[in-house]
């Protein structure tokens, strides 16, 4: 199995990141391990922790349409340049957390993610170089309260409420060729969306390449490449898991924000 | 004079929030003035620091059409809500550096606006506590890429470019009632745009309120709260100054992004 990089809060409050071990202890790194992070003496033992998003970005920057049965399905047509926009960190939360519904909403979708997680100061990158800054992968979901979208025009709020980022659980340095992304609802047996990575319209190379001739990308910050057709909505108590063959599988459960 | 809390980098690279004194001294403070810092003893010669812009947000939210004049010019309604969209922090720079012009772009305009510095963690805030979470007042320069925010549709593109968030040069508790925003283009005597912030058709509680009902906002982070009529294009070399009464004002150049 491949190594599995974390980022875990003990239970005396503490922040690390980690390798994950097959028995789920965790070895403690003394740094982000794109920032040449070590290891340590320090283990933590499983129940002494728990998972956070595996890192902490100072910006979220998503793709929207970025396969081309998506944009079908969205009724509009595959943009000629990478369509652009940001998530607040705040949206951030951990695999096996709540997804908080808000009341200002009536139609939440879950939107299944390959996230690039950037290792590297990148500004105005070739997709050449930008492969160099990709450090590693993870899960996301982007999750869009669909009706603020449509109404808003901007899709900041929509898209902007805190908890609507669940990351993770863990980074992976590589991926299989053709990785499968597959969202599942509830107990179905079926996925409501299944499709390989590699029907991205514009590759993760390409968008970090993108990103960078724009806005400089800083260790630890995410890029989201967009999401498969197959989005719908969720209601109070469902659960959501997408998984990504090579990374595992993110799972969360909806609550109503109080 | 008010208290003007700036944040400054040493001539040996070491990073500080401080009070300015009429003399252009600083006293350092032992952390952020809205996390309770306090002076300590060391102090700084003019000369020895530069100032940097005065917080370091974990983001910037920024709204839409927040005077009614403005929202005319640009040939669409006042919204009902106020229209979020989000600034990456990698726009942010300081007062007297380059702002610069991308190369993707044919048509760079400024937008003079006040920002609200936040003081204290706020989610679901009423308008009344909101008023209690703003801890003071700066200048922004909400630097737009007008074809491209066009073209994309989402304005994160157009209004995320390095450098586009000019902000400074300090920070100030209070506002004098009405203070009056102007914008200068090079030498000429007559602003660009000149307004009262009481114009606002959102006020600042308002918009503090109704951020904190999607997300969290943070110590530190900053909410733009908008642009008066007359936003218009800078060119290469072009100087852009941007002044509120009660605060100072806030000079950029325009350069090429090389």
């Amino acid at each position: 199995m491949a190594q599995r990089y974390v980022r875990v809060k003990t239970s005396q409050g503490q922040t690390y990141y980690g390798l994950l071990q097959i028995t789920r202890t965790i070895q403690v790194l003394d740094a982000p391990p794109w920032l040449q992070g070590q290891p340590t003496d320090l283990e933590l033992e499983p129940g002494s922790y728990q998972l956070l998003a595996p890192c902490a970005p100072t910006k979220i920057v998503a793709v929207g349409k970025n396969y081309r049965d998506h944009a079908a399905e969205m009724g509009t047509p595959v943009p000629l340049e990478p369509l652009l926009f940001l998530k607040p960190p705040t949206t951030i939360t951990a695999a096996d957390r709540e997804i908080k519904y808000p009341h200002q909403s009536q139609r939440v979708d879950y939107e299944g993610e390959l996230a690039l997680v950037i290792g590297e100061h990148c500004l105005d990158c070739t997709p050449a170089q930008a492969t160099t800054k990709i450090w590693g992968y993870t899960i996301a979901n982007d999750v869009t309260a669909r009706d603020l979208q449509q109404k808003d025009g901007q899709w900041t709020r929509g898209k902007g409420f805190d908890t609507f980022c669940p990351l993770g659980p863990w980074i992976v340095r590589e991926l299989p060729p053709g990785a499968k992304l597959q969202t599942f609802l509830n107990d179905a047996a079926e996925p409501v969306q299944s499709a390989s990575i590699d029907l991205m319209v514009f590759s993760p190379e390409f968008l970090v390449s993108y990103i960078s001739q724009i806005m400089t990308l800083l260790p630890g910050d995410v890029i989201l490449t967009g999401t498969p057709q197959g989005v719908g909505a969720m209601k109070i108590g469902d659960r959501i898991r997408v998984e990504i063959e090579g990374i595992g599988h993110l799972e969360n459960t909806i609550v109503p924000r109080s």
